[in-house]
């Protein structure tokens, strides 16, 4: 019989998640039901929503992981057995998967990639959710213009990178801001931006000002907290942020900071929106068809930042807090 | 020779403002310069943004105020002098007029306006710059949609009271948010608001919740701080946030409170966007012919607080934060 290794949600992690927190079970592998598949996990997603996931507040957009049960997460994988007439074994899925080697699926969400056209984490990354969330929190959300003065921060992550990417495609010019001097020289060397900021060195509103000294046209934040602010004190008229996460706030075991300056958005009759990338998923094959182009042609770059090993989840998922992954984080089962 | 009595900004205010911060002055009136016109200002408007004009700040939508000159604020007057030739005595006009007796004044940003049409103080409320905020406010930057639920705060004040008078004609439901049992029986009695909530004495997020049970399509902030907050909880899908002015914030001594909960616009998909009238004022007659038209058929309501003497500025300035001012305050000369 096979043995499933999976990580539960023990308890509701108080800022910073811990090994304690979850339940690293081994348990029997059940057969997959009625309509369901039964996907072997090649690779976790770790991305910073998970931690929202986490807590028990009830008024997100998805509820909570209730307790003792699987950890949410997106995966990708092959299928190994199939009663579900959408799948047949051999073929490899991604989806909402869970921290664990197996899981059994009913099939809804779950959609067949092709490893043969990008290798498997790539759909977790540039062709998954976070490629969604930047192509079109950029084009659509974002609302870019050609000759955009563009700011993006998280931008050496999974999605700031591709949002800065797709934006000097489409003719902005693009800052970046980042955490250490490796991010902000891949970001300028590697990626193409105009410029990047370290935030951990620098005066980030002073830097932004320097850069781009009439205003910021679209900020795509990941960040929030003080560099939300930043990026408020330093508007174009008629600016537009598309508000995607506040990875700053969400270990925080006080509410989340505010932006103190938000009538900034008066001042430069700017626009503030949210971004949920599920309101995108059925013109998902637009950005995939288009991204895979780009990156066939060399004009988009994605990395991706792979730990082995499914026993070190908890560990993993703390580098996105830290800033210590490069690129999308991603865990080998 | 005829005396001048004016309020000089003396000093910056630091919370709410004191008589000390200003000094009354009494000066010789000079004759207007080659193409000014010569004011004597009848009503002087006390509005919320004024108490911004008197802080130090650069980064707002207008200069500071220069310490030592005449406190800035609109008017409404009779032109009694003119060496300007859009102007001619016996005009009666409303614009940048100052705390003051007289003004002499380019005839930039002036507008005539017909006193046999309207009382005076209406061409500085309804028909003024509160009234086009509201109607702009709601209609153009609110994309106010038949059947929305809107929510106002500062409900009773002089953009309140005619956003959801506006939104009811549109065929709207309209819960306002304002201090005290009179304000709610004024909103729900007289201006047929559907719901008022007693922000004094209720838990404005249960309350709205309550009277909002599937949630707010559009909410229209005077106000900031926990109110902001409150709305934020209960905000519909797509919902649309006209952030007007945070009259809570303004006299704090703190940096203004930021939203805590903005990640509700990723929640719900949500958009808050800033309104500056001025952007509207090209369009002024559309809004002025309209409300106008609501005025005579009694469809639209409108209600002026009238503080006699000029001398009274600051205390009557001051009510406007007391939230004792029913209706818009203006001070009759």
């Amino acid at each position: 019989m096979t043995t499933n290794h999976q990580f539960l949600l023990a308890r509701r992690p108080v800022g910073a998640v811990q090994r304690s927190d979850f339940e690293y079970v081994s348990t029997p592998l059940a057969a997959p039901a009625e309509g369901e598949v039964q996907v072997k996990i090649a690779y976790v997603s770790l991305d910073p929503a998970m931690r929202g996931w986490m807590n028990a507040y009830e008024g997100s957009y998805m509820p909570p992981v209730p307790l003792n049960s699987v950890m949410r997460a997106l995966g990708a994988g092959e299928v190994v057995a199939s009663n579900n007439p959408n799948f047949k074994v051999g073929d490899h899925v991604a989806g909402m998967l869970g921290v664990q080697e197996y899981a059994n699926h009913n099939g809804a969400g779950l959609n067949k990639v092709d490893p043969r056209l990008a290798p498997l984490p790539l759909f977790l990354g540039t062709l998954g959710m976070p490629g969604l969330t930047a192509y079109f929190g950029v084009l659509d959300a974002g609302q870019l213009k050609e000759g955009d003065t563009v700011l993006v921060s998280g931008a050496a992550g999974a999605v700031g990178s591709i949002v800065g990417q797709i934006a000097k495609i489409k003719g902005a010019r693009v800052i970046g801001i980042a955490g250490g001097a490796d991010k902000v020289s891949y970001l300028t060397k590697e990626l193409g931006f105009d410029a990047a900021i370290d935030y951990k060195a620098e005066d980030v509103s002073a830097a932004i000002k320097r850069y781009a000294p009439n205003g910021v046209d679209l900020f795509f934040d990941n960040v929030g907290g003080d560099i939300l602010e930043a990026a408020l004190n330093n508007l174009a008229m008629q600016a537009r942020i598309v508000i995607c996460g506040a990875i700053s706030q969400y270990n925080s075991t006080t509410p989340p900071k505010g932006p103190s300056n938000y009538l900034q958005l008066l001042v430069k009759r700017a626009t503030m929106r949210g971004l949920m990338v599920a309101d995108y998923y059925p013109r998902a094959m637009e950005a995939i068809t288009t991204m895979g182009g780009w990156l066939a042609a060399g004009k988009l770059k994605s990395r991706e930042d792979v730990v082995e090993g499914l026993q070190n989840f908890p560990e993993a998922f703390n580098k996105l807090f830290e800033g210590s992954n490069n690129g999308k984080l991603v865990l080998k089962v």
